[in-house]
Order: C-alpha cells, then structure tokens, then sequence
C-alpha cells in the first residue's frame, strides 16, 4: 500500500479507509486549544484510532498520553513508541494482568507510565497480586496508577457512587505497587443524547456524584488526585465542571456521523469529519446504484454511513446492501444517479468499530477530489481485543 | 497462538473466537450428504470463513470448489492453495480486473478455474478487455467463466430476468477468453424471511424468472450451462427446483443466531452452531453482570448475540454495553448471574461479519466445557475488502 504515496486520491482502490489529515489535523488543534482554554488536562481515547503515529500526534499538540481499552491496545501503543497510557476498564483474567504487570516495568525505566481502572475488591487484590509477583520475579520496582470507576449513569461497569467507593480506595492504599490515582467517571450513555440540555442534565448529575464521592474518600485522609472522563459528545461540561480535571475524548479526532447528529451548545468546539470510506459504483440501475462498501467496510452499530455530497445536486441516500455492498439512492430533491465506476465517499456512522475492520488508513493532503496520499497509518491495535 | 495448541479451553484469553470443531465437521457431513443426496453441485460461500484451511475441508468433503465476494478474497484463497474459486459479484475496476486476469493466469497450468458475475455491457467489455491485455503481454493464454448475475427480487446487483439478460450473453459470446457459464440467481433477502411459506413463493418467483431467461438465451443458441444460487436458509428450495444445479450456502458450516431464529421446513437439514465467542464476566453488580465482548468482538448487524446457556437455570440475555463491552441479565425464569472472571460463550447475531473481525479462530475438539485445543485457523481473507 505505501506504492500509493505521492499518488493521486484517484489511484486509491476501493473500499478503503481514508483519512483526510488536513481536517484532522484542524480537528487536532481546536481541541489541544479548547483543553488548555479549559485549564483541563487532554487524554484522548486511542480505543479510536488504535494507532501509535496518531497518538504521538496527539502527545505532541499537548495531551499528556491517551486511554485504551484494552491490555492488547496497550500493548499494541507500548510497542509503537506510547509511553502514556491509561486502561479506561476493567481487567481481571490473571493472565492480562500479569501482562499489564509487565508493561508497568517496560514504562518505568523511560519514564513512561501506566493506569488502570477498578471496580472490585477482587479486581483491587488480583492487580496487587501481578504486579507483586511481578517485582519479585524482575527485581524491578515498578507502580500502576489506579482509579476507581464510578458508575455516573451508564450502568455499565464502575462502583456505585458513595460509600462503595471508600472499600475501594481504602483496600487500593494497602498495596504498595498500586497508586490511588483518582475517579473515572466516563458517561458514556450521555455522550449522543441529541439535545445540549439532556447531554447537561446527565453531566450535572455526574458531577453532583463523584463530587460527594470525591469529599467522602478525602474524608478518610486520602487525596483524590484527578477525576478523569468525558467524551466529545460532553466534553464542554466536563471541562466545565470544576471537578475534572482531565477529557478522555477520542472521536473529535476524525468526527462520525453519529457525533455529527448532535445538536451543538453554544460555545462547544466544532469538529469537521476527517474520516471517509473510499467506495466505487459497482452496479447500475433504473432507480438505485450500487457500490462496493457494506458492513464490512464500516460499523453500522450508530447508524449506516452518510454519503459525502460534493454539491446538493449530487446527494444521495445510503441504505444497507449487507457486508459488501451499499444501495443508494438519490436524496430528496435530488435525481442524479452516479455512472459506473464513480468514486464516493462515505461518512462512516461511528469511527471506532469503523477504524477497527481496516488494518490500514490512507492519509490524503489537499483533499478527497484532488488530494494526494501523503502516508499510511497502520492501525497497531486492530482485532487487539485482549 | 499456536502455544494454546493441546491446552484446554480454559487457557483460551477472552475475548476470542472459538469453533467446536465437532460440531462444524457435523455440519459439514450434513451439507455434503444433503447436496449428494438432491444431485446438486455445492460451492459453499467462503465470504463467510474467509478461510483457505476450511475451504480445502469443503472441497475434500466434496464442493466442487467455493464463492467469493471481492478479488482480494480470492487471492488470499489462491495464496492458500485453493483452486477453484467464483467471485460472485461485479468488479469494474480496471486494476482489479487485471488482478483477476493475472490469477486466470495462475491458476490455469494448475488445472484450476476462476469464474466471476456481470451485470452490465460495461462491466463485460472491461472483463474482456484485461483479459486479452493479459493475454497479450504474458503469453498465457487462460479463459475466465462468467455468469449473469439475473436480479431475482434482492433488488441489489444483477440484470432483469429476461430480455436485458439476452443483450450480456450475446456480448460474452464475442469475447474468446469469456466462457458463458449460466447464470447465477441468489436471492439475499429471502435468507432470513422467518416462515418456510414466504421463503418458499420467494423462491418460487425466483425460479420462474430465471427459468424464462434461461429459455429466451438458449432460443438464441446459446447453451446456460448451470445455474447457482441460494443461502443456507433456502438452499432445499432451491435444490428441489430442478432448475438450480448448484448451491452456494455458507453459513451452514458455523451457523448463527439469525439463521437459528429461521422457523425449519419438514425435511430441511438442521445444523449446530459450531462458532462461539469466548468472554468473561469483568464487573459485577446488583442486577447485571459485564462481559469483555462488544461490537468489535462480534457483528450486530442481524441481531446481538445469544448467550449459549448451559443448563436452563443460567440463561442469561445479553444487551449492548458498546464496542467492548456486553451487559448480561438473568433471563425470564432464570435469577443467577455469573460471578466475576466466570467464562460464558456467545453465539454470534452474524457469522461473516463476526470472522471478518478476527485474524484467528481457535479451533476446539470435544466440546466448550472440556474440549481441548486442537488447531489454530487463520481468517486469510480477514480485512480483505478490495
């Protein structure tokens, strides 16, 4: 794939993922910009991109290093040079600890640094466990920052807010290795409500939580050190917030379409879409085309693709064709079929899942219509599911 | 991977996908004997394994070779020794069909056979076109089948049943290294209807329409050598019809939920679900439990993943919890929820878009409880989009 640098957008096949890095790049700064307006830290979520170049790139404009989902993201980003790096969930198989253990004493000698979230008194002692075995075995002292989840509205993972987060953060002082590093306190459900005051009701009640957590624990003589959390979709009210003090925000970094649904708040940055699924007409017919991207060339999990209109003459509606195809359709007040062959692009509805079914994105310069292929991303962390 | 090897399922990280091998031979021999049985050809479709290993076990067990959707598929199942491939979908991309003719080219002195769809005079004329500039330059000469894809009521790619049909087959006839194969008749959309009755008059409609095609192209002279088509969920319909000689159901090998939510015919041959994914229980809470597989561990585009239930008294019923996560509760009639680190197997909404997310499965024999690690099978096609 890298004999498409210096080529032409045209040259791309297809399907193909296609980052537009004039527009992520734009994407980079206003929210570098936006984090130190806000005096809150920056550490965007690499579940995202899954790319080691991409997260240096973020390191470099200002965040202090990125979160992960996984062990294997983690490691996947230890590899290619990400010295900060922040498990954002739950781990507990002994086997990934052992390998999280691991990666804290890789990290240590260059400075570099790992954390990790807990919900459980068992998560708490398993950790300690593996990082104790770890220094005996080694000889080489190494720490995990850890902070305790609290569950501010998703009902996912995280500990109830209040008193069961005390047990908590009183068992974590117990263990040497282990550093009580603060609250995670992700809402991730709030993150596409549609209206700015449903988004802020959420975030509100957040706040009013982890905040009297936060008092109960410093109750106990032990400092919260940072609450940590927040996506795109809410990242203005957490940073907003007086008691974050750090955004784990990921997807302003390419913007999908589901992000793009959101109906926005005065004041809140504005992302432009950065991420496109190249695609060709592979079939044409009386009242529909046909092209080669499905569902196995982007996630519909938030909706199917937008299709990118280059004019409103030109628009088109894009319905499902199953794995490898999509039917489109010209939009209301538009009649246009493309030809056999035409190249489209495709707005994929969520970038995550999206990024993770390609092993590789093309970085294009100057545009999608006339743009050149400056570099390749790989994708370090796809199928990382561990 | 390849230390799991002789280790019991046990040792399998989560997430992960897992194929009982046992069951999948079984589902395997059913096919086979089904097929022998009805005296039609079966070309499974390999878009769903996207693997060669299991491609070559089709064969073996009497496929006369498999389907594929998209030209980097079948180089990945060329590259893995498997000879006999039809790309059942339209290319027109010039690169591609270059690509295509080049693999004619190999797999010509081998005995071996690609085929591929039309649906256009276009798409024809490039066919041919790169063939012969093939031809030309290598001195090879080498011929590709081509079968017109007819739109049998999918309303997705392929020509009208009828006249349109006659203008393609007389333009193939022009072409040397174009061989006019037949025509190939899949209905898509009558895979998942629920009831034998409507899959049965979808199937019905279909077989008319192609029968009179067929007619009206042989009144020209020209002979339709086969006709092929059909899904694991109408594949006896299609088998009885006296008009279809061949079959390209994939499914059937792994089987899915979707499929599984099919209502059966009398005498429909009924196959297990051999694809599993393996999770684990990371958090655990008052009325809900946290699985490590999400969206990026298993597709939902045909419905979330059923949670394979042991005994009655542990069904559990699984939610979307995102990309990563999977939240579990006690099914009607049923209170128990795992405990934390518990191991719980998924049988996936999809089977294709499942695999394609995964480089590996693990192949085990003897079962989910007590089998053993048997072989690791590469998804060669994983990622193969273009």
């Amino acid at each position: 794939m890298s004999d498409l640098i210096g080529h032409s957008v045209n040259a791309i096949d297809t399907p193909a993922l296609v980052l537009d890095l004039d527009m992520m790049e734009r994407n980079l700064r206003t929210m570098a910009a936006f984090a130190e307006r806000h005096q809150v830290l920056l550490r965007p979520h690499a579940k995202m991109h899954k790319s080691a170049e991409l997260a240096k790139l973020q390191i470099a404009a200002g965040a202090v290093g990125v979160c992960v989902q996984k062990t294997s993201e983690a490691e996947a980003l230890v590899a290619g040079g990400v010295h900060n790096i922040f498990i954002t969930n739950e781990v507990v198989a002994l086997h990934k600890l052992t390998r999280i253990a691991a990666l804290t004493r890789v990290l240590a000698p260059q400075g570099g640094k790992l954390a990790i979230c807990v919900d459980s008194m068992e998560g708490i002692k398993r950790l300690a466990d593996c990082m104790n075995d770890g220094r005996i075995a080694s000889g080489i002292t190494s720490a995990i920052d850890v902070f305790i989840e609290i569950n501010v509205g998703q009902n996912r993972c995280g500990v109830e807010p209040g008193l069961p987060a005390i047990a908590l953060a009183l068992e974590i002082r117990k263990h040497p290795a282990l550093n009580f590093a603060g609250l995670q306190a992700y809402h991730g459900g709030a993150q596409h409500m549609r209206s700015p005051t449903e988004r802020q009701a959420a975030i509100v009640g957040a706040v009013k939580a982890v905040s009297d957590t936060r008092d109960l624990i410093e109750a106990q003589g032990m400092k919260v050190g940072l609450v940590t959390g927040a996506g795109t979709g809410t990242a203005p009210l957490e940073a907003a917030s007086k008691l974050y003090g750090e955004l784990q925000a990921g997807s302003y970094l390419f913007m999908d379409a589901d992000y793009a649904a959101n109906e926005q708040a005065v004041g809140q940055p504005r992302f432009k879409h950065a991420l496109f699924v190249k695609t060709q007409v592979i079939s044409v017919h009386a009242h529909h085309v046909v092209c080669d991207a499905g569902h196995k060339s982007h996630a519909i999990d938030s909706g199917l693709p937008k299709v990118h209109a280059f004019s409103s003459r030109s628009e088109l509606d894009y319905s499902n064709g199953g794995d490898e195809h999509g039917i489109l359709k010209p939009a209301a007040g538009s009649t246009r079929l493309p030809s056999l062959g035409s190249m489209l692009w495709l707005i994929p509805g969520h970038c995550d899942p999206t990024v993770n079914l390609h092993d590789m994105m093309i970085g294009v310069r100057g545009g999608l219509l006339k743009g050149i292929v400056e570099r390749i991303i790989k994708v370090d962390g796809r199928g990382a599911l561990t």
